[in-house]
């Protein structure tokens, strides 16, 4: 059995194992004081090209967009979500639990607009109700979509203009930046936002993201914030030396181009066998539209998550790659596919 | 420089970092349903003898601390701890931050006993007050201090007749476990409180505590709790391999026994040094008062923190052991102190 | 100018009034313990038959609906509510400041029904989301649509076949149940709800809503979470004595009639003009589609809520009455209306 | 049975009440936004001398610190309080409950001084612990005593001077600037404090505090957290009318004279019947110490609290005035603790 279900199903690239080991017993300061971690925020300021912006490393995503977002906000302020934001279902009340409401806003293609984000404002008008402050996204989206520059360009001009702070969820931004239809350079996107995440766990680290301050206001005494949250590990360099292996002679985005890699070619084979995608996914997420008994079938080699039922006879699926998805795997499953397709 | 500053100073214990490389490219399950996170869990509900018991893995011991308490209280009820307690001065708040004051007892050696948890309750009478209902203790204690088997029993038989719960802090459970003065073994230490937590973090895993409800009232949703406060690791298994590594052939006691030789040794050579102590502390924490002109030398070779200022010329200095200590720094310690007292 | 904007322009009924006065030098026990606050307490008991009930009063819907809502739940825990929803929208995120999630159902006319929760329920199956435990409904609902008995046992029977709490919000409960179209008793609606409130606020009090815990498990420590959210007034035979006052002699169905009374002149009046409704509302909010160069006349003698816009000709206004409409400003309002109506 | 328990056992002077019944069926703006309440809050920055302070008005204490400390404090940051401070016991953690936690400081007479709060400080230097950033005083404090211009003095610039912000608790502040050895004006006071209130509740009106907050920086947004916090009352109007009347014709002053005026009356009677006090309060609360045979017998006729047991045979009670404190009851008091003492 063949898993596609995520990208986190392996453990570490082999690079960041053997830094792991090859550190191992150096004595380091504690809770991300260490010259690692130091070392890993350098590489990052210097290849979004901000050199006052603060990086902190954090362990998962959940646990990045809670305390990122409660550092941020003042008590009746709420954040803006698309309807597909993790953080609005899939992070158990995360946001919530730290007392902020999320205003959610129905999108089709996993992304929002200036105008979608406008007919909130509209609606929030007084002190009865909450006081949107932060737009949330995710790039990749939720459902593979990713932001053009122009998009996100508009999207951070709007915000600056309507006092929203903009943050971006980015526990698949290699995924995104790789995309053969990115037109972003991560520098440019570092501009265009608030604060943004560079996720690890789902690229190669064994856990670990790069929480990005860019807006001088939101710095002052993130650490606190961290402790509080349970996100200051003793051990911080764990983290530390797994972000400056990622960072060090472009493994981030090798690994991200291999997960495209073999997504696209999971995706050309199943269009040339016929069959459509329930959206337009040009990142290490695919989502096939199959008939139920091919899945059936699938299902009795590979791991996959059935996303949503089209209708009586047919089903969307996801599959996911990664930097470990072997292309022997993605083999098999294109051939298993085109046999079932041919003879069902 | 040697660092004596702590007992997360180093990576993780070679076997741990092997079991890691072993199993890097097998596919599991996310978020603790791999099957290594089982066999950790079937492992410590083996070793304290409870097959009922509820074992979860979270990443440090202020994220275990905040999510177990948050779980396990209703608004109005309080937590009562020694005031050296952990959670009360040096997690950032962590506790309040989920909504629950923490009723601070002032204690002289770390311990709590019944007669006093008694005095908060008789104070705490009415709905003008916050409801004492758990009682937080740390084995060892914050200053080194253990709890004897006698002490734990009358806390747990106490705690039962008024309605509390008893939890245990465990960040250095190995050390208290493996401690020369304990005569506790960890199913009775199991069979006296309603949760407990076993630090790996500080024991020898990279990262890692081992959360353990015993009583059943506490254990529904505990999953949901953990990741809405960002405690689910995608990879979860990087905490399973761990766990399962650290309860095989005793590898955890094992770890922290050599912590105390490495403790027990700087006692001795600082007592025949005819240096005092601040604490009675059995465990892999060290508190000799030293003259202030030994600890500037001593600081020039070694890291450790400067406790407490204890008069004019002299203060208390902490030294902490762990499994990485080596004996020859310990050696090379008391070396140097031998020769900064004979010839000062 | 005459203002149909709310049900609390005015101050209390004059009875109520007269009943601070006769007791106003009379000592009292604080903080709801007062001879006046168990008096209230008793009637409402027996009107809604369960000798059982807790009775406690609180000074606002939003104070009531938050203390409520964080006694009830746990952490993980969240809410059901229609997007018309008071708590949803209209109370400043209050409920999430507590923690809570509250999961939007799209609705038309302001009504939950067994098969939109049971939607809720399958959508959140495990603990990467929130676990739905309580539906909230107010009646008559923000648009003023009522619950007909058969649909509030429905919602009741499918609540605890569920395992769901379902708490009723009444603010304005007295208008709903003197409403023409009502067929529910107040001791039926008590046994098929596990809380509710009755509103005294918007139907003849200063101030000062009745919740009514019916079910067991909801009742233990009430008080403790009253006066942690400043909920106990230190006066609280200010609320005492103005809901026994309410539940003595009928006034609080009489004030609720005489508001339903008002309204039904206004609805039959607007109708027979040959205006539509945006929505049926049999309570004391009325909310007639009228053209925006009529609403421009009337907003010279009168005050009220543009509802909605409906097109580039038509809104709908918010009209509401209470205990204080008077029959003279009703009488004006139509007669005013009909000669807009007229030579527009 | 005569109560001296509190100073809220009757209901509002007949000057308020006579207000409320003049203005009861005036069509007011809801939620604070009425003329009443505009006008309260005129007279107060009037008083204060303070054109620009903003004026918000509350139902009671709880509610008003746990409303304004909540909105002040970012997540991580702390109160300090002394540990007789009502929000460190008495409101049953309500600060907590909105995250922050209160850092205890002993003290011997209530009050805080720049020293106490120093050692805080110094002992609060790094993300693991919280960061102080509010310090709450009441005045008069919990057990009677009140602040000197001098020490408010000093305490503002020590605040100043170390960013912190300085409250005030002024649930009974009538009684402290009024009291005999009040040396400080209600001006005076505004301009030392960055927020503080003004307590309606326990001088004359039926519910009601004012809060007044001084510094521009956290005035933003304050009617969001009344309203998220259940502050907001539909009939602000109520609050308004009350306020209005207590500073018109220095009715404030002259109802918190007239309970200070009764208390001196009790302590010098006590004085002179040879009974010590327990605290130096020349406020509205007396602190006698009594024989225990005495106070059984007095509470034959008489309520109050027993404050705290001395030694064997005496304790301390605690007698509170009010403006509705009768000068008959008083002689009658004084009368039978003479009889008492002279044949016991």
């Amino acid at each position: 059995m063949y898993s596609f279900k995520n990208d986190y199903s392996e453990g570490a690239h082999p690079r960041i194992l053997q830094a792991l080991i090859n550190t191992n017993l150096e004595q380091s300061e504690g809770y991300g004081m260490d010259a690692f971690t130091q070392e890993a925020s350098r590489l990052i300021r210097e290849i979004i090209q901000q050199p006052k912006a603060e990086v902190h490393l954090l362990s998962g995503g959940t646990q990045t967009n809670l305390t990122a977002l409660a550092a941020f906000l003042r008590p009746h302020e709420a954040v803006i979500a698309a309807n597909t934001g993790h953080i609005l279902v899939h992070e158990t009340g995360a946001i919530e639990a730290t007392g902020h409401k999320i205003l959610s806003v129905a999108v089709s293609n996993g992304k929002l607009t200036p105008e979608q984000i406008e007919a909130v404002l509209i609606e929030h008008c007084d002190e009865h109700m909450v006081k949107p402050r932060l737009v949330y996204i995710s790039n990749p989206t939720e459902i593979g979509s990713i932001y053009q520059k122009a998009e996100l360009e508009q999207l951070s001009q709007f915000c600056k203009a309507n006092a929203l702070l903009l943050y971006m969820d980015g526990a698949r931004l290699g995924s995104a930046l790789c995309s053969e239809e990115n037109d972003l350079a991560l520098a440019e996107l570092a501009a265009f936002v608030d604060a943004f995440y560079i996720g690890g766990t789902k690229n190669g680290a064994l856990l670990g993201e790069a929480l990005v301050i860019c807006n001088d206001s939101l710095k002052d005494d993130f650490r606190f914030h961290m402790k509080q949250k349970g996100a200051l590990l003793a051990k911080g360099k764990l983290l530390g030396i797994q972000f400056r292996e990622l960072f060090t002679d472009d493994l981030y985005f090798e690994l991200a181009r291999h997960a495209n890699l073999m997504a696209g070619q999971l995706k050309q084979a199943i269009e040339q066998a016929g069959y459509p995608f329930l959206t337009h996914s040009p990142s290490n997420q695919v989502f096939p539209i199959l008939p139920n008994s091919v899945i059936t079938k699938l299902q009795e080699k590979y791991a996959f998550y059935i996303w949503s039922k089209v209708n009586e006879e047919y089903s969307s699926i996801r599959l996911v790659t990664s930097w470990a998805t072997s292309q022997e795997a993605v083999a098999a499953f294109i051939d298993d596919l085109i046999q079932l397709t041919n003879k069902p």
